[in-house]
């Protein structure tokens, strides 16, 4: 075990805590504007069932484009490397996250990667199922698994709220769709999209997750390969090449940690073989990570070495 | 009169209708698809009445982009200058008509002109009136109005067909509403503009219109000023600047009329003081423009000294 | 003639330097900097050889960017419309008169217009000599002979302090050389070019040669045809469709003149059939045009209905 | 020791030899055009001083981009983390690596990493010393301990060549200059430049050098540290999210080594902890990079699990 005592990452989430003052809390939506400036919470997640964690534990919080990782891997499961891949690129881009002027400058018109909108929507658009419910149902299991928790679901006020305001992403759709990426009504898909985005997990549930991407898609505690290897494997890649908005070449550079962000604050690490963490901290940085969930990864990639590279 | 005979405007049509071979009728719908490639019409309207033409006179066709002309003209007496040019531009750009990739890079988001999509949209949008079919038929009162033809109308299933297909469109109003340039319910929007685009006119009608904008709004007939003269002179000029697509800089070197196309293969043009001209050839070139018709009013201009630099 | 008396023309340009005020000297080298912000003076010259003038006239300054127009016209001249429009394109664009993107965007490259750097510098490459010496004579020449004076030749301060600062239009010279848009070595041609810029007039030189355009290139006082009709033309709409950098719409719209800029502060005003305009106020507004200039030409085409469209 | 015998790895050399019939060997300047298409070699070097080889061993090849990864970590020596990248970025970008378009729309102007041309630029400028002279030789030095071969040196045919045809690079030169990103002449950081990646090595030296990098500094043989691991570090991050030019994101996936690659067919791979690989393929794919060489990678990474994620 890698962390001796709950005491040190006690002391690492109070240094890291004095920069959540410059960060801001995602307001875009009512629902997570009512998040606290001030949180900072973490979980450390081990293979052998042990576990550490600091701050504040019992916050709730919503897994935005956390959820981008774990619908590709289920993606791939169901449709297979080759599919996916001839609909979604695998390069990661120095734009941010929703941009669509790349969509129109590259030719035949293909997003990026997974991790940007538009790259997402197209896979969300592959999750199986007849119905919007029966398809997000189909993801919330796969993440109850993942996370050993048979309660996890998704937040209507939150989904409700992303549907109304969600314009750029039906830009996007709309896009894709005259491209014929995507052929599905675009209001169905933002509906499913959204409900994606408001699953509800905590910090624990998090690093629960990111252990199994870490121990390559084995579940910790009852050995069962919950995901082929493989592509526990791309998952990863995709979070260090593009995990972390458009400031993943930095956050490698300087912690060097598979990782994945969300705009509601939390932020999913998966240390190979070694770790899964979750990370809560609203306030975000102006490219939209947690301001002081980076700082605390880099401390702590630091003092015990996580960075792979 | 400038055109002595019908015979010389009749060689001229024969002359150019010899490129048509090289064009491509637009087919994005099937209504579209059905016009004849080797078509190719013109009628020349002068302010004392008189009008001369050539070529498949009867032959009804839809305005397409060409409406984007006169919509300007009915928003901007109706809501003013300021209101207008506040949220769109008055620049000429390089890009294609339905661009996304400027939007997204200008800071803050506005349409470059009206004549390229997104801009025609917020046009659109403008159009007074409490439902579509209210504001619909208000922008038809003012076309028959110009046309001096009170059975004018649109296409229902033109409007219908464009409906459908209108992926790009829909991403750009969507794109608009992010940024907070209209607030409508897009598929209103959109069902308003495809109506728009589907009013029917023939090549008689175009010249008449025409001639209104060539006479400062003044119709030639009853002396009525139908819209302000400075409104005909902006519509004249965005005509010159943005008139024919990404083309429009070669057309107004080489022929020199403000003139206004759309995908069906109209052209409408207005010589200032002088005529109007309404020409339909649905071959296009790879711009989007009439490929014959562009010819024809190449040889009118040199001919007849239509050039207005 | 439209202008009854000198006293009149004296009350607009009082009017419109209310504006310099809001402008800023160009200082990107030290010989612009120098110039008065509140200067403002304007000349403009008839087909009968009459002149009327107010503000600043003794005041000389470098043609800068409106050397591309008349630079154009001289190549037109030597190598004909199939070759230089071969090298260069007609559109306008929306980007700023300085951009290299859209050359890397267009496949093949080739600058969009003569009007920005890049086709300037296409344009400039093409004048005729066998050094640099003998091209910047042949191009004095003409503006001399346009000018009707002798004594016409280019600011040595200005052409050298220009070309240290050129990093640029070095820049885009380099990329239209790698895509063999133009084959000189480039410090060669930035010697010609910044030369080009430094050619020295006033207010009443500016007008003198405006007034060839305006007369479709009749030298309005000896007869003779200085340029074909129809390149004068060309220049003209030029002019309209971006020769205000990317306020050109604008500018066609509010104003409606045949006119170019240079970032001294001197504008060419070319009103076809009626006159040629020289307007020099040194304070530019942030698109790089003369701030009083814009507003004195758009006092003047609303009183004396100079607007073409 | 993972591989237990050459024959195995003749084996994959075959296997990956027959890409290299869909490649093309770069031609843009003679002395690269005379690489042999069908070549393939590859140097796998271990910790414990043991190696292992294939192909055309006795073959040498200039670095080209590969390059840049060791001028970083001089540089970073030199100047430390803050200095560095201060002037350059560290994110990827979807963009091709000589892209010039990225420097304009982002503000202020940065290179979005030093892996495209334009960052390597501005690392290459970097490189301390009074001449061009020194400051390649300071380069060369640190390249002959990495390799532990006291002969390697640039080979000036190849420098020359490219000195001549790079124009490209002197637009992005003169761009940074523009901008204030470097402050030198441009050509004498181009003969810098073009020196730097003219540096021959064959697949053993490249190996050698992989090592070291992967050992995260330090010299294998004589247990020096070279270069400090941090910076080992940030060099294999870089070579994960941008080594393989516009084909980083699949490479990473596919394969999961940190590898950089050149236009000679040369790509450096560092396996973490594990091994340094050299491997040389001229025939390169659409994207620039070795085809047989990414092939074989990929192949050996899958048998070997070399994946690092």
């Amino acid at each position: 075990m890698i962390f001796q005592a709950n005491d040190e990452l006690k002391a690492f989430v109070a240094e890291a805590k004095t920069y959540t003052i410059n960060g801001k809390v995602a307001d875009y939506i009512p629902a997570l504007g009512k998040a606290s400036q001030n949180d900072l919470a973490i979980a450390i997640y081990y293979p052998d069932g042990q576990w550490i964690s600091a701050g504040e534990m019992e916050k709730e919080f919503t897994l935005q484009s956390i959820s981008k990782v774990i619908t590709l891997a289920l993606v791939l499961m169901d449709r297979g490397f080759e599919y996916v891949f001839e609909r979604v690129g695998m390069e990661p881009t120095g734009d941010p996250f929703n941009s669509i002027a790349k969509l129109e400058t590259m030719a035949p018109t293909k997003p990026l990667n997974p991790m940007i909108n538009a790259g997402a929507l197209v896979v969300t658009h592959m999750i199986m199922g007849n119905t919007v419910e029966e398809r997000i149902q189909r993801l919330v299991s796969f993440i109850r698994q993942l996370a050993n928790k048979s309660t996890i679901g998704y937040c209507e006020e939150v989904a409700r709220s992303e549907f109304e305001s969600a314009h750029l992403n039906r830009a996007l759709c709309h896009f894709l769709k005259q491209h014929n990426i995507i052929d599905e009504d675009v209001e169905q898909l933002i509906d499913l999209y959204t409900k994606q985005c408001a699953i509800e997990i905590n910090c624990f549930d998090l690093a629960r997750i990111a252990l199994v991407f870490a121990m390559d898609g084995v579940d910790p505690e009852s050995g069962i390969q919950i995901m082929p290897a493989d592509i526990a494997r791309i998952c990863k890649t995709f979070m260090v090449t593009c995990g972390m908005y458009n400031a993943s070449g930095e956050f490698a550079i300087k912690t060097g940690i598979p990782a994945k962000s969300g705009v509601s604050g939390g932020i999913m690490g998966a240390v190979p073989g070694l770790c899964g963490i979750g990370v809560f901290g609203p306030a975000l940085d102006e490219k939209g990570n947690s301001i002081a969930g980076l700082k605390l990864l880099e401390l702590l990639s630091k003092k015990y070495e996580l960075n792979m590279f």
